[in-house]
């Protein structure tokens, strides 16, 4: 408990307070100088509660009048249902998403977007575009024969090592040797079911999973059997297991155990421990896509699933372009078992990666500009993400629930009364609204009830004008 | 006649004099004074002249004496034997190259290498890196959020842009939607022939070819079909008609028409003519690898495979790595009837390609910098080969046979009295000389007695000794 700072402390208790109508909407919260003197603490301390509860969206401030407490969320947006346990899955079948998945994205292209809720990405503004322009022309400076000289073999040297550094904190001991730099998590994705499998076998992934994996297995002739994943623990490990004793050989597992795309779950350390034993008992490549896992609201390190590997099954993938920069494609793996076959594959595939980019992030990640930048990140994400869910609290129809991830880029919604995303899909682009439609994320129709939307971008009455259209129609195509 | 500059019929007058013995070995060559009164000629065209000759190998410069002519080349280097017409093609097969490869690139690394002739590759004095380190820093400078910012689909428009119009120099007609830019040629090949074939399919390519090609379809699961290849006019028409009668269905054919690797042929235009239609006819899909055709010695713009492409049969990729920067990964491809097939497949395994390297290219190569650079480098790779060539001829053993390119990075000799390339590269590795064996360009031992000498470096003391070193040994090892 005494971990917990002061202000966090007092917040739950304010939180407490206007949950149970202590406090109503509208009171004036104490100021300053009442908080100080109340609770005996700094102005500092004070000032921080007071931003805690603005951010989690408790508090508004007005303009030379105060802190007043706001309107709380309403009600009916209930959080999203648990899959039922026991359900056996469906049977692997070979992907046919590329056809779906491009209707969308090339019908998203040819329209007049105004506003764009459809990619999983951020702001060019939430990244340090200006710190990172410093770093690559200082490593340009520094490394004059830089684009005139071979790259090196498996990736940069530095950025190996600040890499392998990082992983530290996630639970991964890994030497430079151990990383392979990859043309972004896709391309990491790719090799490891490159290597771990042969084309018409089964991959296991989650359901429903990001479109961009559903696409890696369609174009590499692989079999999908999706399993029920839970939005707040992550893949259904009691349906893997009902998998695995009913269906053909699973020859590899593909999960996102932290903030997973789209529910936004993260996997319990005891889930994760069984997942691994679990595939090694059966001999399943497990592959994890942790891109997400620096996006967590408090910012504490997740374990990744490669911690608890023993015997090299553990296939970890990661990017930064999401957490460090949208322009860079920077991603790695580190290949346990298939390390030296994953390395093979990437140089006969794509050769080496460029340099320039590998030393930019090396030298920005190893400052403490990174931190600082991921805590801001961090910050504008989660308050983008409650302000996001207010608004659809507030103008999407009766019986509409929702994710409340712990950290992420996007809420994952059900529409309700069997509303199709397709539907939505096409009445929202015709005014110039882009979502992406669960029937994206999945090789089923069993998430057309679904839809993702992004938060990657600061709310803005543009946004909110969007999210009240959405809501809207929604009630409209309802009637 | 008139079209070829004065200096250069004169050089010819002379080349002839001292191939006729009309002048000697160690003749002093006429002086600029003389040379301006005899042709009534500028003492820039004099000066021409002898710089011609100089490159060329004809003459020698001696400090404060004036130039002198050079030794010729012994008559013992006698040029590669042409394929034999008619000769049955191998059997398609799976190949098993990348074990054989990777042994030798492993032995190499792990080896104390003093001396590279292994790699396919110029040193990066030869290439603009001053100039291109400018253009990305100017890039970084006018586009203050691109490392943050999403890349463009496809490829950066202004990239994309330049490559059409250098195209048409190459005799196709592009818009800049018909390119995708990729990472390497490399990465151009493995979508091709992802996007063209199955597993377990025909793929006809050349023999000897790149290794890089076979390693691409053993991961794909391809079976090569090899057809003899001149040094000279490049793959036989007539084998691979040969090899269409009488073989399972080939589904593609990969060939680089210009400056074969490792030949150094050059398909004459009759040749591609004939190729692209049979291939057409035969509905084999037409994969050109253009990656060298800026490298010949005269720089006359090469006609591509692409120009006689009336159906969209043929897929013309090429690459910048050779030309412009070996530390850019750039590639790009027009992909005819499967353009949007590769686009989604590009998509799906790397996403769009970073920005600021093709910024930086498209602003370097929109300038007459460029066709500068592309002169310069000719030019010093004329020299180098010559020099190689001359030094093998010296030093080697007679019965050794090689290659006379017309361009590019290398030679291809043939080692004389069946000695084998695999016992020359266990000897000269342990003396820090690194070759390529004749065996990584084929998936047949057919090419046991050759080796590919790369010559992308300005030509040394230390170079001459190390082909002084291999010619020793080819003498200890044939005794």
């Amino acid at each position: 408990m005494d971990q917990i700072p002061l202000y966090r402390r007092l917040a739950a208790h304010y939180r407490e307070a206007i949950e149970t109508g202590a406090m109503a909407y509208g009171d004036r919260f104490p100021s300053m100088r009442s908080l100080m003197a109340r609770h005996q603490v700094s102005l500092s301390t004070a000032l921080q509660l007071c931003h805690h509860l603005e951010s989690d969206g408790w508090l508004e401030a007005r303009p030379r009048s105060g802190n007043f407490v706001r309107q709380p969320r309403r009600q009916t947006v209930r959080p999203l249902a648990e899959p039922v346990p026991g359900q056996a899955p469906d049977p692997a079948r070979y992907v046919g998403i590329n056809a779906r998945v491009s209707e969308f994205i090339a019908r998203g292209r040819q329209s007049p977007v105004k506003v764009n809720f459809s990619s999983a990405r951020s702001a060019p503004a939430l990244y340090p575009g200006e710190a990172l322009k410093n770093s690559a022309a200082r490593m340009l400076r520094r490394h004059p024969e830089l684009l005139v000289s071979p790259p090196h073999n498996n990736g940069d040297p530095a950025f190996r090592s600040v890499l392998a550094k990082r992983a530290m904190a996630n639970g991964m001991l890994l030497t430079p040797e151990d990383i392979l730099v990859t043309h972004g998590c896709i391309e990491a994705l790719n090799l490891a079911l490159r290597a771990t499998t042969q084309p018409g076998e089964i991959v296991a992934v989650e359901s429903p999973t990001f479109f961009g994996l559903l696409q890696v297995l369609e174009t590499l002739g692989l079999r999908a059997l999706e399993i029920p994943t839970s939005p707040q623990t992550g893949i259904s490990i009691e349906a893997l297991e009902l998998a695995i004793q009913t269906t053909d050989k699973i020859k590899a597992l593909v999960v996102v155990p932290h903030l997973q795309n789209p529910l936004g779950s993260i996997m319990p350390d005891s889930h994760k421990a069984r997942l691994v034993a679990l595939c090694a008992l059966h001999d399943i490549a497990l592959i994890e896509d942790d891109s997400y896992s620096a996006l967590s609201n408090d910012g504490t390190p997740l374990k990744a699933l490669k911690a608890w590997d023993r015997g090299g099954n553990v296939i970890h993938c990661a990017s930064l372009h999401k957490t460090l920069a949208p322009g860079l494609r920077l991603g790695w793996l580190t290949g346990g078992r298939w390390q030296s076959r994953i390395e093979m594959l990437k140089y006969v595939h794509s050769r080496n990666n460029e340099e320039l980019a590998q030393l930019a992030a090396a030298d920005f990640m190893a400052s403490s500009a990174y931190d600082r930048h991921l805590r801001r990140l961090r910050a504008c994400l989660k308050t983008q993400r409650a302000q996001t869910a207010e608004a659809i609290a507030t103008y999407f129809p009766d019986g509409t629930r929702l994710t409340e991830p712990d950290g992420g880029l996007a809420l994952w919604i059900e529409l309700p009364h069997g509303l199709s995303s397709r539907t939505l899909f096409d009445a929202a682009l015709a005014e110039g609204i882009f979502i992406a439609p669960g029937l994206m994320f999945s090789n089923s129709n069993r998430f057309e009830g679904f839809i993702r939307l992004n938060c990657g971008a600061p709310y803005s009455a543009e946004i909110d004008a969007a999210l009240k259209r959405l809501g809207q129609i929604c009630k409209v195509l309802q009637s």
